[in-house]
């Protein structure tokens, strides 16, 4: 038996990397679709957030920490934030020789897919609009879709600092949704692992009329049709709280965010200087 | 001659550093108090912020941002990050050989002499209010002054998205301030480099009787008493435009924030990995 088919089995667990805490959405996802599968999450909460820097940072970024989620013999890879998918995914994947998948993908199918009217809206980080890989993989998956994107900078720390369902929130949002109102879109993307805690109040402003769309839904369906086909997926039993979660800067806080998301608690998170990987 | 004074001559340049653009701040200050000081300024824009990240992060990120600066063979270093100066000053000036100095000292001090109540407020990030550091610095300059903090998280992403004089802003200063503006302090020390250019919001809130503290104004005075005794003063003309400055992601927004804050076009920026530090 080779070791590369010895080392990369169907029991191995999964590894989800994320600028922060905002992954633990696609995880949580994942966790409900693929009860049977185990899963390491890495969260960059050191260098969080990943949206307002460059592409050649996150790259750099997402190297060390497959570098370091390779050390836990994953069978594959989720880059569960926008940014990295946006900037990175593509890159890294060249060098891999187990599966990867981000989040812009299955998220720009499921519009293609949603969109009656052709008009779809996206929003994001600086760095994911500015890439423009939402309107490119929306056009390869039905070409002629107008493709509407803004930049919502400051919703990472409005829900970072819990303002969930707050007036201030109501008020920025407000003020970046008008033009995506007027834009007569019928789709809306949220193209930020951020954005579905916020999404009442999204959905609010853009009406009942526009389809929300989280990535994260259709990310966890899109992993479990790739380990099917690479005969990858667990066949052990629910395995529940036996996931391990790593952060680079200090736990306190991600678990506290962790425990809010997820429908355990969780036990032990470790930190680990990702800069050595 | 000993080597260690052979290389910290008056003439060599003083190293600042900051997690990013606010810092520029200090900067700004230092080129206008000392205009025959060459500058070498670091931005450490791929790791920022720093304000929610802990202790033993930050010195690790002030250690490597130090043995970049002593490269370029400086004579001294300001800390322009409260957050540093709130968490590392005092460990890594544990291993220097050449003087270093903060903000929060400087801020502190100024406060202390300008309090006629003995009642100050400091806002800053929740890294610099949550380590106490003012409170303690505060009173070691005068005992028995009441001190009342307020993390302001959300300033700096506000400033940063260039909403310095938007109604958002207005109300969450508002919101932030309201405790402070009923604990009758007469004081108010801006301690985040970020918060002087939202001071006039700042400064209608709280109301005209509290003075406004900007900890870069006495930093600039204190490391000229501090080079002064030190005999390390330059005895060059004005060195106009010859500062350089680094960054650790890419250099656009620093440059177009930088000639923003900066009464001079910043000619190159050069990116360096910190990480190899």
């Amino acid at each position: 038996m080779q070791q590369g088919i010895a080392e990369v089995n169907s029991e191995a667990p999964i590894g989800i990397f994320d600028s922060g805490v905002g992954g633990l959405t696609v995880a949580h996802e994942i966790m409900r679709q693929l009860p049977n599968e185990k899963i390491i999450y890495f969260g960059d909460t050191a260098r969080v957030p990943y949206g307002n820097k460059s592409r050649e940072t996150i790259i750099r970024y997402s190297r060390q920490i497959i570098r370091f989620l390779r050390t836990r013999n994953i069978k594959a890879i989720v880059v569960a934030c926008n940014t990295a998918s946006a900037f990175a995914l593509e890159e890294v994947g060249k060098d891999l020789d187990i599966p990867i998948i981000g989040v812009v993908r299955p998220g720009a199918k499921a519009a293609a897919e949603a969109t009656k009217n052709r008009r779809v809206g996206i929003i994001g980080t600086e760095g994911t609009i500015n890439s423009q890989i939402y309107p490119d993989v929306i056009n390869e998956y039905a070409s002629g879709i107008a493709v509407v994107g803004k930049a919502c900078p400051l919703f990472v720390p409005l829900v970072e600092e819990g303002l969930l369902d707050d007036s201030i929130t109501k008020e920025i949002a407000e003020r970046y949704l008008r033009g995506l109102r007027e834009a007569d879109i019928d789709t809306l993307i949220l193209g930020c692992t951020h954005y579905p805690l916020i999404r009442g109040i999204i959905g609010e402003i853009v009406g009942d009329k526009v389809k929300l769309i989280n990535p994260a839904y259709q990310t966890a369906i899109s992993l479990k049709d790739l380990l099917d086909k690479e005969m990858l997926l667990s066949r052990r039993t629910a395995t529940g709280g036996r996931h391990e979660f790593y952060v680079s800067d200090t736990a306190e806080k991600f678990k506290k965010f962790a425990n809010s998301i997820l429908p355990f608690a969780i036990g032990s998170i470790e930190k680990i200087n990702i800069e050595e990987y």
